[in-house]
């Protein structure tokens, strides 16, 4: 999906909402809880009840490489049934080079057939260069995040490594193939980003259970293509903890896609 | 396998030779290259030729990722097929944080059932602290890498990020359950750093194809523990060509076996 059609996709639903694929045996209704085959249904349910209210679902890998062969095989047939108005983000952070990146590419793009990848940075630009390669795919770059230990490496230095990274990466790929990920818990930080790179998404994780607020979120970053994909995993996903899942995970979503409307307003 | 256990193998073999199973169905040679089933082949005849030069395997998960889930299924059968006299490191340069990470260990430690993985440091302590709470097994964290854009970030800042990455590490993990990843292109980088750290192991990749050398590495970094697994791929891998690849690629392993003898005495 490139980024005109991302554009429009969250236009014509009025929602830059990405639903975490975080899923978590411990944590499914009990009813699917026997094996990991339940992930695969609470997955299919999910899609289902939130597909018309996001833009984007955002799978994380460790849940599903934790079991192995088939953990990579559920991972895949859970993207194959997300419709194709979604964009698919396989939250993996890897970071290679050269031809290592370029072999991770080749996994997350043609295997699992995801349009974006998250990166991370620490070994330069021969870690990013190699997914920017792919025509339509794209590279999301750890810039902030959200975490505790962000502020252990990432304020280092000064500029901050975060910003040093942010406008170096800027410079390897165009807002057509290149986003950041930006945590949600410091609005402040989140309008420097968005001077410094005006025209680059951001996923933004961190609204919700994290403590990040979306309208403060939005304020400090949405631009005229909205420029913004706000993750929210355990928020929608565990609304429910019985045989409704589905229904109360549809209604999280859709007070978040209403809220999204009226900022998009 | 632990830290005794490990300084033991090594003065055993006289060697800190590591093997990296890297292995690409496009450089192996040309009977074993229908399909993917004949890395399997390529990696039972590397280790039988080479398991008692070498006291380590380094399998990078790019080059098996590629293949879905029959790539994951290669990597495991292949860790089955190591002697236990052998270390185990799944280079998954993986970098997630809390239970995100715990279960990206659970897939590593768990599933694959290496002993080390190596760990990208960009989202801090809490990308780190979850890998470090499996009992015998080891986290190893880039330090400082031997690729052309290590010097985009890891140079970044007073006192350069990655003295400040190696440093705080030093404070989560020990010896005995911690190393780092230190290239092998700067052996003047590779004394500070030793300096900073006596006691931990370095994973030195980049001697040979990427032109470290193996002597240079050993008198910057060696201690009586040894403190080094040096590793080498592409030299051993690629050695030979055609159907007698097994045999050259133990003469490759057996003069860096021969040196690292003569560096230990």
């Amino acid at each position: 999906m490139n980024k005109a059609q991302l554009v429009a996709e969250i236009k014509r639903k009025g929602s830059y909402l990405c639903v975490g694929l975080d899923t978590d045996l411990e944590k499914i209704p009990a009813h699917l809880r026997g094996d990991k085959e339940g992930m695969l249904k609470f997955n299919e349910s999910i899609i289902e009840a939130t597909a018309d209210l996001c833009v984007a679902y955002k799978p994380n890998l460790a849940f599903y490489e934790q079991y192995g062969e088939r953990g990579w095989g559920i991972l895949k047939e859970t993207i194959q049934m997300i419709p194709d108005s979604c964009f698919v983000i396989a939250d993996a952070k890897r970071g290679d080079i050269g031809n290592t990146a370029g072999y991770y590419a080749k996994a997350i793009f043609n295997d699992l057939g995801a349009d974006a990848i998250t990166v991370a940075p620490y070994m330069g630009k021969d870690a990013i260069m190699p997914f920017l390669e792919f025509e339509d795919k794209w590279t999301i770059v750890l810039g902030l995040t959200s975490n505790q230990g962000a502020a252990d490496f990432q304020y280092h230095g000064t500029p901050p490594l975060y910003e040093q990274v942010i406008r170096k990466c800027a410079e390897w790929g165009s807002p057509e193939q290149l986003m950041y990920v930006v945590g949600a818990t410091r609005p402040e930080d989140l309008s420097a980003i968005r001077e410094m790179v005006p025209n680059h998404f951001f996923l933004v994780p961190g609204v919700g259970a994290q403590g990040g607020s979306l309208s403060a979120v939005s304020k400090a970053a949405l631009t005229l293509d909205a420029g913004l994909l706000v993750n929210s995993s355990r928020g929608i996903l565990y609304a429910g903890s019985d045989e409704d899942f589905a229904v109360a995970a549809r209604k999280s979503a859709f007070v978040l896609q209403q809220e999204m409307k009226s900022l998009l307003g």
